[in-house]
């Protein structure tokens, strides 16, 4: 006899034979609920609440129910509440007739999850590392297959893994004392339904990966649990290869002139990397040997020499990596130290300068998937990154942007950490600033010592663009020699500066001056991410783009006016600019927690085309033409107002 | 135009285009010519002979020749007797007409090889690590594919080697300056079809592999060319864990009683190995890093042990081991010096005391091709194995010989070696022996002074069986007493011995003898085997074999004759008793040249049934009945006329 089974919130519905549970229930009419023990009703995470056709009054008499009664097993694990809500476990209850079942979020199989870091993105949570738990018949002297192959066979039969799954070596050493410590009832971790990476007698849930962004200057990383999609610690530090230099080709130099250089820089990363998983794995109490699985990503460079592989072919024409696609490597081979039988992901990367990290903002943001709109990427790093275009035809090149924008090279840079100044705003007539620091909630003049140290990215930028609208730079850049404020002067080196703070709010006793040197790095900068964004949109045959998406691990989230005013982008509407963050970090997370993002980033990786624009003829008069603020001969239409204001205050000041 | 081009031996004709070479005719036809540079003309190993249709005097003459003149790549690769002899490279020569082509042995891609050991063995060389020449295209601004992908996608398409293919990561880790050194010439090895595992610049040819089958008393190393399938050098040691326990169980229980024992035996093992892979590529002069893949063979419990696997379960009831299927190690995992990216491949085990060794004897065998006859292979170890049936079913056992067939647990046994006497004949008239030493071509008493030591294992079958025809021992093994030689007297434990070399004529200074003890430890060891073969012979449903094939490491080889004499196996005809030598080290030498015979190893290790003999009620009672030479109750047709003669002599003697 059947009966009719309703799954909410998605509305699945069917006919089911009587006497079979709401889980094998939910299998048949695909609705995926959680079950980590495989129906063995030892773990409790398969929690439904029946709304319709079971009442908690009638639990106990079957005769009224059209579910078999609680059992003793689900009583250990629901609550009273739960049972007065008519909660169950799907393993245990048997269907008797017609009913109508929610599966609450948190008992839901392929469960969305959402990372919110500088935007929310919502994905689909399919990591690469399952955990599977089960119960096997012991070994007898009539049924004597090997202990692997036991294993193998009842995973396959629960869980329907594949019947060639593998087992890494080092586990299977251990495998004979896990099965009998367990009494035959183990938990098994697996890699991408295609390898065995650690046995765990009884019931074990707890399962975790790290996403590391490997920035030229920052490290990044963010511990997982792979269960949930939750984010349990992030962590981060100086590269610890910056003594061997401070940028990417400065490193490459010094692995080409120093015997072992690569190896040494090689061994900081991977150092500095254990270090960042020790942290994590301190802060949410667990072993390091815990993590089963780390995704990486990094621009070339910091790929190649993180990976232990000669960079120096990097480092010239024709610029060729050692290899493109994604890589997934022994933990032990690498060095690092988390499960030595787990997995380390390295997402592809695109060109010679576009790298797994610029992969991170793709399946982040996924501009291949819009149909219509034509998006521009921007990955604000020392080396910029753009990609324009859609579904249709994807575009990236890169910008030796230089380390400006993350607070390198100007002369009060710093990277964002407390004391940094973050926002800055000039009243135009009093030329006196405001100022927001990471760490105090109030901005100056609102609190009088404010213990800046410096300024971050965002900060570089704010600050900048105010000193144009406020007519301190014209456009081109030079300071206006007639304002009488003392926050003008000349510097040490007898060119112009403004100062942002005064000796006695800071926390260095040192007054904080934005220089001319500073103006131009930061133009230099914004120049080159124009120009290389500008070549895209032509390579694509389009005059304007739709939205500019701005991404970036410096510093709190950029200003967008105030980046469009400083013309590091060509003309967008002021609303479809959006700030997002770490694409690139929050990219690694989705991989991690997502591994079909994996083959879609292969597939993208592929797909994306490069254009080099460094080559171009005219690139040197391109690269003059955008020096200026925003842009020597560029129209910017939805600025128009503001640009119109600035420029009639810029020739009354400079009278 | 197409024109009529046959190959010889193979026969295999067809029409080819002209302008086509003979290597593409021969892809065309299907037939295989070694080609290891892939066309390149670089490699001088696709030699054939022109047999009709080219002779030496046109070659200089196109329009007398149907292929194309003779080139200057050709003249560097062939000897003027060659070029007289109309040799070309077929990847040079171009159809221009008829051709009747044979390619000689050394050029035939899918070679056959003959392993020359106790037997000669043909069989497919086919291994699984294959080395691959190919030219790249250089990386350009326009070309920047990685390079690992630039080499894949050149495998792809030279090879067919498959679009997935893999590499190593630290082959990778390497693989730009690789790539550049050679100018973008390289040659890649390819493990399985699966892996690139090693890079060298432009053309290299020299693919080494070991086989080597570990067993509990001796290991045997052998080293081949994987090109050519010929065994380059063999060597042999006591296995070092000898000094943990002499048998598989007091190892165990070593393991067991002493804290990091497992590991200690492990790592003596693997220091042996690299020992033995050090001296034999001395030999040859290649470094152990070229060598690429390492098949082992051993029992169970050599094999827990060897691969640091917990063993304590195979020493106690179901016997359960750890593994069954066959595993690819990466060399580096397991310790093993040869290219750390190499293969340790290991074949399968069919049960919890039938070891990967056994497969060895199986697949060097092949008793599941046999259709009719039934065949009977008897592996003798410390632990016997033994295996029943054809092509319809396959049975297997193991026994618990004991060691005295290998020389242990014999007053003057000793494993095969210089001294060792190997063959002894008795006179049954004046019970004088006839003896032969390792070492020496003489019999005693053709030389007196023959520097013996002792016996080793087919010394001692020997031995045992002169002393029942002879009349010195009866049936039951007992001495007689009534024998009037000064060979015959009571030893230091009061009971009887046989002195089978006086002190003189040794290099020890003292008797050898056979004892009483001795006699007895040979009766166990063969009641073993025998009822272990009839227990199969019955769960067959057979009561006669056709052929039986004795296998061993030990000594020399096993007279077959006195084999059956002592009753190790039922009756069978003598001349289908055959002694192989050592199949086991045989079988991994051919699982190493012929990566077919794995999947054939796998297939059988599932298909053969495991016999549990030491469990049957009637165990004690038969091992009783087989003890008596050649056995209590059982016939012995084919040895009728001898039994009777020693039946006779003996009455007489004891008279």
């Amino acid at each position: 006899m059947e009966h009719t089974v309703i799954f909410q919130p998605s509305g699945r519905r069917g006919k089911v034979e009587e006497g079979k549970t709401l889980l094998q229930a939910s299998h048949e009419l695909g609705v995926d609920i959680e079950a980590v023990c495989g129906a063995a009703k030892v773990c409790g995470k398969c929690k439904v609440k029946i709304e319709e056709g079971y009442f908690e009054k009638f639990a106990i008499d079957s005769r009224m129910s059209n579910l078999s009664p609680l059992t003793e097993e689900e009583k250990d694990f629901l609550t009273q509440e739960e049972i007065n809500n008519s909660y169950r476990l799907a393993c245990a209850a048997e269907i008797k007739g017609d009913v109508l079942v929610f599966v609450p979020e948190e008992s839901r199989g392929a469960q969305q999850v959402v990372l919110e870091t500088g935007k929310e993105r919502v994905f689909n949570l399919n990591p690469a590392v399952k955990k599977y738990y089960v119960e096997l018949s012991p070994a007898t002297l009539e049924d004597h297959r090997g202990d692997f192959e036991r294993l193998r066979e009842a995973l396959h039969e629960k869980y329907e893994l594949p019947q060639n799954l593998r087992i890494d070596y080092f586990v299977l050493t251990k495998l004979p004392i896990i099965l009998r410590e367990g009494d035959w009832k183990v938990t098994a971790t697996v890699w991408n339904d295609q390898e065995i990476i650690m046995v765990e007698p009884g019931l074990a849930e707890g399962n975790y990966g790290v996403a590391i962004d490997i920035g030229t200057t920052t490290v990044a990383a963010y511990l997982m649990d792979l269960n949930s999609g939750q984010q349990l610690s992030k962590k981060s530090m100086m590269n610890p290869q910056v003594r061997y230099g401070e940028d990417v080709l400065s490193r490459i130099t010094y692995s080409m002139m120093n015997e072992g250089g690569l190896q040494r820089m090689h061994e900081a990363i991977i150092d500095g990397i254990n270090t960042l998983i020790a942290k994590m794995a301190e802060d949410v109490n667990i072993s390091m040997e815990q993590v089963q699985e780390v995704v990486l990503v990094f621009n070339t460079a910091m790929h190649h020499i993180a990976l232990n592989i000669e960079p120096k072919f990097m480092g010239r024409s024709p610029f060729a990596p050692a290899v493109k696609e994604s890589l997934d490597i022994k933990a032990r081979d690498l060095g690092i130290k988390i499960n030595p039988c787990g997995n380390i992901h390295v997402l592809p990367i695109e060109a010679g300068f576009v790298g797994a990290d610029n992969m991170g903002v793709m399946i982040a943001e996924e501009p291949y998937k819009q149909d219509k709109e034509i998006r521009m990427i921007i990955d604000i790093g020392t080396n910029g990154e753009i990609d324009l275009g859609n579904s249709k035809k994807m575009l990236c090149t890169s910008c030796a942007t230089g380390p400006a924008l993350e607070g390198a090279q100007i002369k009060f840079g710093m990277r964002a950490a407390p004391g940094a100044i973050e926002k800055v705003r000039i009243d135009p007539e009093t030329l006196e600033p405001r100022y927001k620091v990471i760490g105090k909630e109030e901005w100056y003049p609102d609190i009088k010592k404010t213990d800046a140290k410096g300024l971050c990215g965002s900060g570089i930028i704010d600050v900048i663009a105010e000193m144009f609208t406020a007519g301190i730079i014209n456009k081109s850049g030079r300071f206006n020699k007639n304002l009488n404020t003392p926050r003008i002067r000349r510097g040490e080196d007898g060119k112009y500066e403004y100062v942002l703070a005064w000796a006695e709010e800071t926390s260095i006793g040192k007054d904080i001056v934005v220089t001319q040197a500073d103006v131009r790095a930061v133009q230099l900068a914004k120049a080159a991410l124009y120009v290389g964004g500008k070549y895209l949109m032509e390579k694509l045959g389009v005059d304007k783009v739709d939205s500019v998406t701005l991404a970036g691990a410096f510093g709190s989230y950029i200003d967008t006016k105030r980046a469009m005013i400083l013309g590091m982008f060509p003309d967008c509407p002021l609303d479809k600019v959006v700030a997002v963050g770490n694409a690139a970090g929050d990219g690694a997370q989705i991989a991690l927690l997502d591994k079909d993002k994996r083959v879609e980033a292969n597939k993208v990786a592929r797909e994306v085309e490069f254009v080099e624009t460094a080559i171009e003829e005219d690139f040197q008069q391109r690269f003059a033409e955008a020096m200026p603020i925003p842009h020597g001969k560029d129209e910017f239409p939805h600025l128009q107002e503001i640009l119109k204001e600035v420029e009639e205050r810029t020739k009354k000041k400079a009278g």
